[in-house]
């Protein structure tokens, strides 16, 4: 018996920030059809947020050093303000919402981030996605919206990377469902130089992944996207489509689709 | 058929407040058997998050001022932060929580409240209960654990009375379920006069409700209180205890219990 089908999109920083662009994202987001999920992030939000309460922000490459304020300021910002408005905007669209951090329904559980040379403090690895809850909600008609946080079971709250839950929720969730996952960011796809926006790489299989990173062609910020991308493959996911938010609706401009 | 027994807990903000309190009620709440459901207000701890981030706080009889500004961080803080850490110590305590605003799963709907001579901005007063949607998650095994905000249906989230929310939620589910609600607060229940800790009226109608209300017997803050519970027995609901939070678990204390 074939899957039925389930997309899983995630929306970045860019689009959290920008009113208008939210809205626009949100009626594309509220006309997919089938079953789906959407993953935000929170962005600078955070940063805004956490500086005006005095905590300074300490990133270190790309990641955010999460101390106990900085938690406080994550769950507020994450948890409350960006989710809460998305479900709202998204249940004015008709869509049956539903927020989301990986402690309620138990929904993804994680681990605090080993200390090697960094301690990021309270930073959690997804170590598993409980996919029989999620579908609970699924099967029901909500429409999950997750942030970026988790939990470890224990009453403990940890900042999680975004691209890592949507890869880690699409892997779950591909026990049961046909699951396609959209990373949806500022750039129209994986660029093969990063200054120009024409040079998307419409297909690109792990051994090109591999063989353009050793060359050095893509951004710090671009590697834990595609690394997440290829382990969703890799473990059940149909498909990963990276490129600006109107490829979920859109597929006749350039964007790109990776294969193993 | 008789109808199951759902209870509906509403703590206030001195528990909130207050760490270990908290936990000590939470594992009160975790024992408490049969379905159940979770509302709880936030205190004071919007007021301190808004005086950090230069948000002046505007009280006007007990009910907060919420502009644009108030309303974020009211999301922030019920949304975010309390309801968040709530869900994340219930599943510690092996409680499948889920956390919801009115906007999720379109749960309680809710309109501005009309200008009179105070305009109270982005304060909703409660339309409608979606009792099935909520049923659902209660069928499924998950404890819905509520924060004070509500939804237009049309985007906008609203400030709501956290006892409000409390009695509409059991008013709304009193439809499937034989609802007990219970407000805990600082007090042993309602009290004849206010300085006696003893002087607990132990059962209460509302002759009696009345009478003591012209009196002057009542402190601000307990009229709306009861007055909702009133409205929830009027509308279905079994039975409204009023009490310290042992209350949920200890019934050889006393405490107050309300009949029409």
């Amino acid at each position: 018996m074939s899957k039925e089908q389930l997309s899983i999109v995630k929306i970045g920083g860019n689009v959290i920030e920008d009113s208008s662009a939210l809205d626009d994202f949100l009626q594309l987001f509220s006309k997919l059809e089938g079953y789906k999920i959407l993953v935000h992030g929170g962005g600078k939000r955070a940063t805004h947020v956490a500086s005006k309460l005095g905590i300074a922000s300490n990133m270190i490459n790309g990641r955010r050093i999460t101390d106990a304020d900085t938690l406080e300021v994550i769950t507020m910002v994450y948890g409350g303000l960006v989710n809460k408005n998305i479900v709202a905007k998204l249940q004015g669209l008709n869509i049956d919402a539903i927020g989301l951090t990986g402690a309620d329904i138990n929904s993804i559980y994680s681990k605090k981030r080993p200390v090697k040379e960094i301690d990021y403090g309270f930073v959690g690895d997804v170590k598993k996605v409980n996919h029989q809850s999620i579908n609970k909600l699924i099967q029901a008609d909500f429409t999950p919206v997750f942030c970026a946080i988790t939990h470890d079971g224990n009453g403990q709250l940890f900042n999680t990377n975004a691209d890592t839950i949507a890869s880690e929720l699409a892997i779950g969730l591909s026990k049961l469902y046909q699951v396609e996952l959209y990373y949806c960011f500022e750039k129209n796809g994986v660029l093969k130089s990063v200054d120009d926006e024409n040079s998307v790489i419409e297909y690109m299989d792990y051994g090109t992944y591999e063989q353009l990173k050793h060359q050095g062609a893509f951004h710090d910020g671009m590697l834990p996207k595609l690394d997440n991308s290829f382990r969703a493959i890799e473990f059940g996911v149909s498909r990963v489509f990276i490129g600006n938010p109107t490829v979920i609706s859109d597929k006749d401009q350039k964007f790109t689709t990776l294969y193993l």
